[in-house]
């Protein structure tokens, strides 16, 4: 087994912002970060701002104002749009100047680019195309736990200093939760290096798939669930390009199948939205939805606490990790069995890369 | 209208000293800065040592010993001179060395690059020739208000992290007080940009003048003068290489001839010396007179603090649009009706810069 | 006098490893340092793991994890070697890993460089050859002061942002106590400047020696040690590639010889083991003993905490010095007289780096 991707990685490199999957969607933010202040946030290369217009339209612009350069995030949010802070220039959603202040005609010039963005299910996504108008060719990607009603969830955004894929390797294989996470929701790290591990997927997705049948459960499903004892606990991870969806649980040993959709018992639904921010960097936005047998609100508390600091946990791990492949260079990995998941999902990157051209 | 000079600017690039024009006196600091410890400052990308002698001579040598490199600033002052705080080698305010601790003949090459620096009106003035030695070809320019005793005042500096001539842009367009100032000098934005303005110069000079009749006082105004409602308002700007002089105020409306060099009211009086550091930073030596009507100290003291509180928000400002200008490289602008002053003194700067050669 | 390698070194340059002379013992650590956490250190351009095992045995590892490019340092000790705190490799002292969590089979390749490490008298040495296995072609120093039991002493590690050569100069030149230390062990700097100097040396040492008679005691001397009033005081320093062993101390004025070995009163004995962490950085492991009259602890709490002072004191200086140097460029410069001792040692690198070829 290889991992080819990883190894032509170059840590040093500033790749062109064509390095990312042109047509596709990306996660941009969340639609409750747009508030009545306007956000500066660099996605795919390009730094933008976002707001949300009187009429409840996203935007995203770029952040820099055509008249002398200020961050047009610097400035204030009005009804039609964003407006400068330093000489008051005012634009629209579609990166049109509305007005110059103190003067009748707004030049033909004075203009900002404007990017697709769309909102759905409280997720804002971009689209990344060969340019900033090229037309979406499909609809993004909806995500019904944050709107059906029948989960509780919150969420949060982290910046990441390490470039994208090294997220997608650490959320593709769980085997660390064992040593990075010992004392969350890890638990005994021989139950996770040995669990039964089933990789599946196609052309622009990959699914691991792991069950732990009864098995110790972990700091965090005891506080936040009343388990009786060991339990079948199963951790299922789907891969795509913008995002990973990763559905954990568990159910009392012997009780439910572990693998029937319908079990019940302690569920965690995770959205891991993953979006480059240069070619070294990225914004890692999460979601964790839970199903409260009781006290919902203090479930919830509970699993997003825990899921924060399990997620602190995996940045310090990354981000160090990153630094070290910037300090050694590029130098040959050697591969083990869990990374058939993380690999899988490299060569579908490394396919979509060549699509690019 | 185009702005040339702005749009070949590369915000990457370290232009070599030459960058700056030659031949010019720049300011380097204010006299009340020389105090009994060593004062380092990097003037035009030269990083200096200034200091006062015990007969009250202003030096300015290359901040680097000639034995091992520390920094002269690092040292001590005596009557003579700098001591190096490493091996304790004397220097005098012409650069010679004139003692080394231990030996009795002091080496004819110790010695280090002394700059040619005048005191006048409490500003210390730096001439920059082709080479530290070249001799002056003009007195330093005369600033009365720091010594007439009409005015009180009081100042500081300000270090940016910005090229030079985007504070000339900030300081030759007060259309900005409106947005960027809006709590302070600033007050109703629509009163500023439909100002109306002239602007007038010559090769060496310009001079952008505005006026605001009957219109609201701003907070500083009515924190530091008895007006009686609303206000006949002046700005008038005089942007030369090294410095600019403004000179804002008002009349209780309908009094004194606006444009009356004899006119009454209140009085702002600001000295904005501008010397870069380097290419793309650069030191603010500003100071502000006004006359006091009654509580001379307390109304010196407020209008102090408001202008402390209208730099700051420019620094901001300006260190932004900056650092965006670094983020985007070399982007086109486009040009308002308020950036006629600004644009002038580019070209005037362009036009000394090609004398250089 | 001339003194060509400083002129030479480039302050902006990062030479290539074989920049340092070969086929040396470097100092890597204290025999303290190495408890129940591994330790990260990069010597000599390679960023290394230390540890011990349960064994006793010291170990140099490559700090990089050949699974996922993690620092072993951010993982655990156990009783054979560290493991990785990502997926929970485990690799012993010679670098071989000797488990992979949840696979019976470790790969072949699965190994990281080790480095030939040996501890002595309490210093971990590191030979430093062709490459990580060239076995050493001699036995490390002895520095029989921390196992004699002769001395109580103590010591630290600092971190230099500066080239180790500027911390041999300072150390070779203790002219610098008159101006640098003029309120620990300095004292009076005319004293410093005008004592007797003695260089000596061969193609491997330098050893400079300074005696000053009927000298006023320093303060860290009174404050740790009974004189009765002036004293005879001597410095004795010898260079070594990797350390410096700097013998102070005095006796009261007109009792012992200065220069015999025998002679009693108040003795401080330096380790100074200077070892490159990169071609502009270093690791300055020094240790401090002394032979208490009565109060021991006491007083050897005292000589540490004026040791520690002065070599702040000292890196202020060094760290200024080089920062200066960077600013500046490659510069002239101007020797005087105390700079033959540092240039002695600069010419034994400068051969050795020759024979690296």
């Amino acid at each position: 087994m290889s991992a080819p991707a990883i190894q032509q990685f170059d840590p040093q490199g500033q790749p062109a912002a064509t390095s990312f999957p042109l047509n596709q969607w990306y996660v941009a933010g969340f639609a409750w970060e747009l508030t009545d202040t306007p956000l500066a946030r660099t996605l795919l290369g390009h730094p933008l701002v976002l707001f949300r217009t009187a009429d409840g339209q996203v935007a995203a612009l770029e952040d820099r104002c055509c008249h002398r350069a200020l961050p047009l995030s610097k400035g204030t949010l009005e009804e039609q749009g964003v407006r400068c802070g330093y000489h008051g220039l005012l634009f629209g959603a579609d990166g049109k100047c509305l007005e110059v202040p103190g003067q009748t005609k707004v030049p033909g010039k004075a203009l900002v680019k404007a990017y697709k963005v769309r909102e759905q299910d409280q997720i804002i996504w971009l689209w990344y195309g060969r340019d900033e108008q090229a037309e979406p060719s499909s609809e993004p990607p909806s995500y019904p736990h944050h709107s059906s009603g029948q989960y509780l969830f919150g969420g949060d955004v982290y910046h990441y200093d390490a470039p994208w894929q090294l997220i997608h390797d650490n959320l593709l294989d769980l085997s660390h939760l064992g040593y990075v996470h010992l004392h969350t929701i890890g638990g005994n790290a021989r139950i996770h290096m040995n669990a039964q591990m089933q990789v599946t997927g196609d052309d622009e997705s990959v699914k691991v798939v792991r069950y732990m049948p009864d098995s110790e459960p972990p700091p965090t499903y005891t506080a936040a669930y009343p388990f009786k004892g060991r339990i079948d606990r199963w951790q299922e991870i789907e891969f795509n390009l913008s995002h990973l969806r990763i559905w954990t649980g568990a159910v009392d040993v012997g009780t439910d199948a572990i693998d029937d959709p319908q079990r019940g018992g302690f569920h965690m639904r995770g959205f891991h939205g993953i979006t480059p921010e240069t070619a070294t960097s990225c914004h890692y936005f999460w979601s964790m939805a839970t199903n409260p047998l009781s006290e919902p609100e203090e479930t919830l508390r509970k699993v997003l606490q825990q899921t924060e600091q399990t997620f602190d946990e995996d940045k310090q791990i990354i981000e160090a990790q990153y630094a070290n492949m910037k300090r050694f260079g590029v130098q040959p990995m050697v591969d083990i069995h869990v990374d058939v998941g993380p690999n899988r999902a490299r060569r579908i990157i490394e396919r979509l890369l060549k699509d690019n051209g």
